[in-house]
């Protein structure tokens, strides 16, 4: 069934053209815009053309962040203007229209922060310049480690008084590219424009205050909320023949930053999922339970469409046996993560399922993390497995969140492979479930 | 030991710049051509630098095939020109200076060109047309099923009369780069022109087949075999403080078709390599047995650079333990393939040593091939282990012997994370040898 599943993908794969077709004709679609509803618009179209059983969408309201016109931001020193590359963070407030100018002080952790104080931070742009970890072999946990800077650094400095915030790009690469990604102020606390600065102009900045303490720098960005969009998930599904109200479903995220085509952030994850499906209906596999490839909205700035999909889920009562996200990309496969699986789960799943996937390069069946639009399901469904795609970690953090996010960076091979790896484990729990 | 080796290559390492060097400063590096020998200065300066406890040169007689001024190619579909993709066969003969003009017969195999037999081919232009099939995991078996008509295809249409063939590029990819590579004529037999078509040209010379057998093509090639020149490994290494006469070598080999910058064939390996003993001396670690980085000259239109280091390993009385070679690309390490190794060697090479691996993702321990440059070796040491580093797969074929093979596809960490493993591989086999 592997051989067949691998054979079907590898020779009439679809989801490479279907990727070209979001990042070229479609391209970038943050929640709310124009471009996510064509998308969304498209992607039932296309799961309708595969002749799934059914396809529908869930409305859903979402947060609406506008970049506005291009930010800018300059490295003043002694009177000498250095323009440098940048971009407003999601979520983040504007300044105003004259922008800020400020003197720049450099932390390196929030806990540095706490120790500096009002007296040093007040009127300031705080600088966040920890950089990647690269020891870690797992890129998603340096990112996770280097991240609080971004996701809640200028929330913490808002609290001392800062003027606003730039943050080192969240990448180990070294190049111009600003990389975004949302920041999360607290609730009734006071907002301050941020942006992210490539790794580039951080070196940059952090060489030219080592110099000189009286380094300025000037931040413009026109970003804002507007009011909450009405927005949708689009979920197709092969009903079960034995267990129609039991779900295995497969799934990303349809939503991207408006600064790139979203290619591997999560274009790649969307497309896989509705290839999954589409393989398993060409074969005329016949599932016992429903299976469902979902493009969840709102990922990147709210996480709305996960929720929207549990709640919806818990109401009609559709009792979920698994749910698989893509979202690191459409990289090689290395396997999958078992969220909280216990050993015991994990010495079953390696002893009776690590050989079938050998052959394949996607046996690294580890306990491990899954994924924040299917995080959800877990209060919903006491029995619900839920799993994460592990494609190969190495490039994700070169492209992430940065207008360099584009179908050239995605291998046709590569993000085949794991559409393949997807259904195969589908065809597995369907069959055997995952107790 | 592992993670103190990965954390210095992770942290300090130098291949990718050596790499950046090689591609940019020096470039393409086909045997025989002045720009070898300056990436043989350079290879040896590098080494140098790095303080190994001896580095020197083999001298070694290699081929010497020049392409000569730019090929060209031209389907003519009654009367119309259509100008295509193309590039000389490494080793082929020229045209003659007018080209040559003839109707095409396209065949799939050579199987298939012995049925068709004199009658139909003579005359005629050979198309070999059998595509990569995209089902095998391994895409290096896709290229070895593939390839006998490029290896074996002209000699065998000259034998039938053939007045020259064109190959499909032995690569899945549908692009528009001619991938070169050698051929092979029988000794004492006739020796007709040779070119690859890229896919995308291959493509439509067969549509356009389909509607008009009378279709031509112009091919003119304008290379030659020159005298055999004079050339050098590179050799460096680390002295064994118990055993200095027992040798355990990484190497990859130097030389890269004309094309491009062969960056993945093979920069990458022998940038590894030298990294490998690098990390090994920066840790401070004294080697048991003598720690060699061989850059192999001419492994891609002769392998005499790997017979000539066999020849004089043996002369010399330089018992081997175990050689490792880096020619399969600079992605993300997967594991090892250990040649002819039996499964009780395979079964306590996965017991002792795929758990120290597998947090580094390179724990792919499998009895294999190992490569052309080290292969000697196994005739004069009948103890030597050959081990084949094996990297992921998916992308390799996409640039391999073409235009394409740059330094811009190559990533940081992917290269680092193979020359770590390579390290460490050295480090297992000198403290606990492999057998």
């Amino acid at each position: 069934m592997f051989r067949k599943i691998y054979d079907e993908e590898l020779t009439n794969g679809q989801c490479y053209g279907n990727l070209h077709y979001l990042c070229k004709n479609i391209g970038q679609r943050l929640s709310g815009s124009a471009n996510a509803q064509k998308a969304i618009d498209w992607g039932k179209k296309l799961m309708e053309s595969y002749g799934f059983d059914k396809v529908f969408l869930q409305p859903v309201m979402v947060p609406h962040w506008v970049r506005g016109a291009k930010e800018s931001g300059v490295i003043i020193d002694n009177g000498k203007r250095i323009p440098v590359a940048l971009a407003a963070l999601g979520m983040s407030v504007g300044t105003p229209a004259a922008g800020i100018t400020a003197n720049v002080i450099e932390v390196h952790s929030l806990k540095e922060l706490d120790t500096l104080g009002e007296a040093k931070i007040k009127g300031k742009i705080v600088f966040f310049n920890r950089p990647f970890d690269p020891r870690y072999i797992a890129t998603l946990t340096a990112y996770g480690i280097a991240g609080d800077q971004r996701n809640l650094g200028p929330a913490a400095a808002a609290k001392y008084g800062a003027a606003g915030v730039v943050v080192r790009s969240l990448t180990e690469s070294i190049d111009n590219y600003p990389h975004t990604g949302a920041t999360h102020y607290d609730d009734g606390g006071k907002k301050i424009p941020a942006a992210a600065l490539s790794t580039i102009a951080a070196n940059q900045l952090s060489a030219l205050l080592k110099k000189n303490k009286g380094v300025k720098f000037y931040l413009k960005t026109n970003c804002q909320m507007l009011p909450d969009a009405p927005s949708f998930n689009v979920v197709g599904e092969l009903k079960g023949t034995e267990n129609p109200n039991k779900f295995i479903t497969v799934g990303g995220h349809l939503d991207s930053w408006d600064l790139a085509e979203g290619a591997h952030d999560d274009g790649t994850g969307i497309m896989q999922s509705v290839e999954a499906l589409r393989i398993l209906k060409a074969m005329g596999y016949r599932p016992k339970n429903t299976l469902r490839a979902v493009f969840f909205i709102n990922e990147e700035n709210g996480d709305k469409g996960g929720e929207k999909y549990a709640d919806l889920a818990a109401q009609n009562k559709e009792d979920h046996i698994a749910a698989i996200e893509s979202d690191l990309g459409g990289f090689t496969p290395r396997g999958f993560g078992f969220d909280g699986a216990s050993p015991e789960l994990m010495n079953k799943i390696n002893r009776n399922w690590k050989k079938l996937f050998e052959p394949y390069g996607s046996d690294h069946l580890v306990a491990g993390g899954s994924g924040s639009d299917i995080g959800p399901l877990k209060a919903k469904f006491a029995g619900v497995q839920l799993i994460g795609f592990s494609p190969d970690p190495q490039r994700y953090f070169d492209v992430h969140h940065t207008p360099n996010d584009v179908f050239e960076n995605v291998n046709k091979r590569e993000l085949e492979l794991g559409a393949a790896s997807m259904a195969s484990l589908m065809y597995l729990i369907d069959q055997h479930g995952v107790k």
